[in-house]
């Protein structure tokens, strides 16, 4: 975790505190059923949920001292409640085992980690949708391979970006789901000790889902599955991320990330205005995935569990979580306060001397009977020398002037085919395919 | 992909003739539609569909021979249809891009052959089912950190596999859902030169959905989360190939993989039995995860695409899928034929002399009023003993020899506390989660 | 591997003819020395070299149909060689371990494939010198975060890639020592039944070093320093990939990679000329980089070993050494080929309006007394209004309007920042050290 | 960075007041040979260093303040050192873009970081030679697939760890020469503004060496070799790891992590004795390696540099080094009071049945004349009977029971195969190998 790219709000889920609350609740969740199951005194349940509602601090310093003896955390928190609550805290962790507790925790908090995460995107989408409504008809350069192609729409790049995050919010909601689960299932995972009934009862007060066979640890494949679908979302925002840094470029400058007044792009060439957030965002996305290694490689534990993902989850459970928050928050800034340019959009549009519009010329002869492979030909070679002319020749002059070309179509015919609204006659299908119908 | 870890079903989906049918089949179902709507002469597409009908030899080489020309393989790939085909081919390909045909085809690709990962699930976890009831009571120790903790029963670890590998085909089911998806949409996507209700055709001819909003390319979050999800699905290979490694150690030896008569395990140590098919596994599952990472790569494609993405494809779209179905194949073979001894379990369990009861008892002296840290206390000294004799002082005898036990506990009382079968209680139960009522 | 991305030099490497010859030459060069030692009689290796300089055909099918059976290749090889030679191979493989000749085939492998790629090295080192000095002194805009920063020419350009791939070449000789050892020490790498001498003689004649301690296999932390080295090399492809993508973009245009002249760009767009090439090497550096993860978890190899690393191999170490070749080797060509178009770059860094001389105005205020901060406001204030105008304002103009600067400087020494040969006195003193002096 | 396995001197490095010292000494070295080429007062110089020999403290806060207003952090620091030096200060800086500073303070935080790793390593690599010449001739079974192959010693087991452990300290001294480079050659790299002797002055007072050629970045193909070394040597410590892991299986225990007297290994199970120690290094290792992944994707850096390395470097930085420096020293604490079990090595050597003595059968069963074919079949049908027994039976009795070996070998010639030191007669040739002659 790097604090300039933390937020408190996500950052708080994984303090100690927090940790030690969590724990609380679980433990004294499944006393209060032991006591219903009359395993241990109803009292005893009473007792920890009175100590409880007084609020009381919990004290990180005191539990970590008794860890240091001890080299256990469970046991050293136990430890601490039970001089709090006093005697009847002895009922607690009846038949449990420390997985059942710790992994329960990390459910818990990966769970309201994602609760952000997923009002993140929310704002992301809201943002997007936004400037896609804005400039759903601001004509652009759509571009292949990083070379002019057709015309599109601002409004459709900001439209596929809405589509894509839409399609990361659905996989982090089955990514969540695959988390949410509850394990209160002993030292095996055989509820020898324990009735399945308190996994339930915990589940329930939790909001989690019953753990159908845990083997004292709640299996990794899930989280797994949800480290990848973070690093799903990182690589979609990467992809965003790109198309601002290109948009930005000094020769493109169709777009550039909002420039505050006080700001200074570089200590040395005081005219630069540098796509910052966006490079950053890139990097975090870099780190995002790759914390989704290691909880693959944390699958394969030995028989019913061992210990070597837990070291793993205490780097990727805060890092990969409190970056992603940032990382969604930051470029839902930048897309909500893009300064977006359609003069300089149609200025590039223009630069090519009509180029964008050859397909149209080459399906029109093709329809007027010239063979595929000649029109081809035809539109190729008046292509080339405006090509090589950066822009100065027009082709739609040049075509005019190509007898085998006219041969085939009118100059109105050929003028036809220049018209770039053409290019825009399904946007409002396509809008309504990604943001519904009003 | 490597030859000895491939099967003839998987790979004749990514051989160059398969794919050049499926281009042939988007082309001519475009060309059927656009005759409908009279863009095209209907007579276009019958004459696509009367030369299939012919079944006709794909010329692989001689489509080569014209992308040798062309150094585009689609032109090419048109071209040879038309030299096949006559005058009416023409009019394929009007108004498409060739993205068009080759992400499509890679959705009609990525989607057969998950539905033969489907199948290969379906039939381990058959196998896994059918070893699970067979043991559902064999007693075995569970371990964690690798060291005995409770016992558990062979039943339960395949039943905690069958889990898994039920959340891997419910998570295969979402991944080919998010790559099946059909663009015909043109150069970048705007439909410019084709009407949208041709993609729809499409899609529907060919079992997949209309991309939302495309550009040029569909877009690459879709194939990252597909090749995550195969990721994790190895994962969890590597997990239960891991299991059958450790039980088939030398001195735990409580299963092994079958082990065919000609077989020789070794050219200098011929009574070695080696875990070679779950080694191969685990290395399978090495590379299966490290295809994720490339496509995760692919997304931040620039603009409306670039084609960076192709190459990576080329290799992970046949590699990952043709390796995780022979996986898949394989570990179900290991599975089916394992040799499962149930006396060796029981020789395992007992070796620690009663150690693994000692948690009943500490519960049982904390339910007779110890305090849980003397509990701990008088259960750890007994149980150091027994553990520092490797197996040859019995812990039960131990106890009823310590009088501040047996302050607390009666013989009879203590002797309960080493049940084998009160482990076994919620078996039962935890089936029905997994496997459902009958 | 993916058939258009290798060539044959490096794909014979990895042919199973080609692997069993070596296989014969360390068993002949072991049975050599066990006659010299006495241990089993000369005439077995001479049997064996006399069959050898008939050039026999090794018949791979009859090996494979051997191991069908058999199920282990080694002793598969060996039967063969048996029936090929007769009765004196019986003392081939005497106190060897199959691992002593598939480790140590592996070393030869990979040497030879390094010889391969150190050539590759040489060719495209060279291609870049050429250029380098062509274009020593073409001036073109240096930017940063893609935004024009200052001058620089395009020989600094290609003298940064010259340098870093000099680096990379430093790097594969390192990680070519770091495989090429050679372990002949038996079961459990004890030479318990092989004299150490027998290692020693092997690896002198196959030009290896004999590997200090083996364990059964030679230690895999060799193999993940290799692949991890040829990872870091596909990332300073990519590196140069990616500078050709963003000189070919259509507002850049500053260079092409070659473009032949029956080429198509696109299907639909007969003007389109994209960086594929480059494209491609992206992908591939991307696949050659997933390659290194595997090969990091081979390391932790089960005690003496397990076989996990197999598997593995098998892929990565054909898949990895021809995808890098390949790219290689496509880079060589697209950098000798390139089409570079000094006048574009005089264009773009003209259409700043003389922005990028701002820092030398900004030292020149200082030095004049200006304190820094006054200083970059200065600058900044009329540099922003140039950067606003989308360059049709000159910099140089506004400051010579600015009654601030001319307070601080005359005219004349305001033009004196102007001059573009001024970044330039350098270039000579940076090639000295990238390419030493002449 | 996880504050648990952060050890402070390593942290140390990385807080922002180490940076901003090391800044200084950059902006004040610099300074001075300005001074001394006669760009700035030599005044400047000395009032910096003046003001340093005070030993001011530096107020991050008061930095981080005025970085919130410039949102530029080297601008904030040279303006907070101008607060406190005065007028002479605003000749730092001259000529040099923020990247000068800031990569060539990565360079020297890289630099002294990989300092303390070799430090570790050494401590590392004494625990080690101490412990394998402690066990040099300490018997104990060689397992390859975790089967029983052959004898080896323990020692010789320390052997290889410790040549692995020196070929990770070779490449860290290369990886460090990697980084160690310094650039101060201004916004281009082209020292326009700046005489290259500031950087070699610079890189010669901070113990680097000057970049042959930088551009406004040192290229970050050296950090991608750097972190990827870093991954290498983690995976051979998860190597050593699984080792002890392994070793300590309750049916293996040969041996085991220290268990100090108050530590508890279960809140459920209080005879348990976990490995946690090298499972968390399992889990530790697969985070170091991790953290290669982004530092390769970094190398691609657009043009002369784009700013996306930035943020993940804010990350890897710390976590890599502080990671694996913890890792070293606590893999030095196992390895150094492991409590080593020999007795129960020769229990596990012997429970085989003399299977473990197989081969050498083998090989004196062909000496004596019989094929290689046949004595495989002979000994393999013995052992094949003592497997079953599950070490009951003894190989050497069944060998002289039967009949066809009998009459290759006579019964001392079959017990000779079976002594135990026959194995071990190469140990010292390999301790010579690997920790030289004494």
């Amino acid at each position: 975790m790097v604090p300039r790219y933390a937020r408190p709000a996500m950052t708080a889920i994984w303090e100690p505190e927090a940790r030690y609350r969590i724990w609380f609740e679980i433990e004294a969740h499944a006393t209060e059923r032991l006591g219903q199951l009359g395993v241990v005194p109803e009292s005893a349940a009473k007792a920890l949920w009175d100590w409880w509602k007084t609020e009381p601090v919990i004290d990180v310093a005191a539990i970590d001292a008794i860890e240091a003896v001890t080299k256990h955390d469970v046991i050293a928190f136990l430890t601490w409640v039970a001089e709090q609550v006093g005697d009847e805290a002895r009922f607690m962790h009846q038949g449990m085992t420390s997985s059942d507790v710790l992994d329960t925790t990390l459910a818990v908090q990966l769970a309201r980690a994602t609760d952000i995460l997923l009002d993140d995107l929310d704002a992301l989408l809201a943002a997007i949708e936004r400037r896609a409504m804005e400039h759903k008809y601001t004509p652009t350069i759509g571009r292949s391979h990083g070379i002019h192609a057709e015309p599109t729409t601002f409004g459709l790049k900001m439209a596929q970006a809405y589509a894509e995050f839409a399609r990361c919010r659905e996989r982090l909601v089955s990514a969540r789901a695959e988390i949410a689960t509850c394990a209160v299932s002993g030292a095996v995972g055989t509820f020898a000790n324990i009735d399945p009934s308190v996994e339930e009862y915990v589940a329930e007060k939790l909001g989690l889902t019953p753990e159908p066979v845990s083997t004292q640890v709640i299996p990794r494949d899930r989280h797994a599955m949800y480290f990848a679908t973070l690093a799903v979302i990182a690589s979609s925002i990467e992809r965003l991320a790109v198309e601002v840094r290109h948009l930005q470029r000094t020769e493109v400058l169709e777009a550039e990330e909002y420039f505050s007044p006080g700001q200074k792009g570089s200590s040395a060439m005081p005219h630069k205005r540098n796509p910052v957030l966006t490079e950053n965002l890139t990097g975090q996305a870099r780190m995002i995935r790759a914390y989704a290694l290691p909880a693959l490689e944390n699958v394969a534990l030995w028989h019913e569990r061992d210990i070597s993902h837990s070291s793993v989850e205490r780097f990727i459970g805060p890092d990969a979580t409190i970056t992603l928050d940032f990382s969604l928050a930051r470029l839902t800034g930048v897309v909500d306060k893009l300064l977006v340019y359609p003069e300089r959009m149609q200025k590039n549009l223009d630069r090519m001397g009509g180029l964008v519009h050859s397909q149209r010329v080459l399906l029109a002869l093709t329809q007027a009977g010239v063979s595929r492979e000649d029109a081809y030909r035809l539109v190729q070679r008046n292509a080339m020398k405006v090509w090589e002319s950066d822009g100065t020749l027009s082709l739609l002059e040049l075509l005019k002037s190509d007898p085998e070309v006219s041969a085939a179509l009118s100059d109105k015919e050929i003028e036809e085919r220049f018209d770039l609204d053409y290019h825009f006659k399904s946007v409002d299908r396509i809008f309504d395919r990604v943001f519904g119908k009003a």
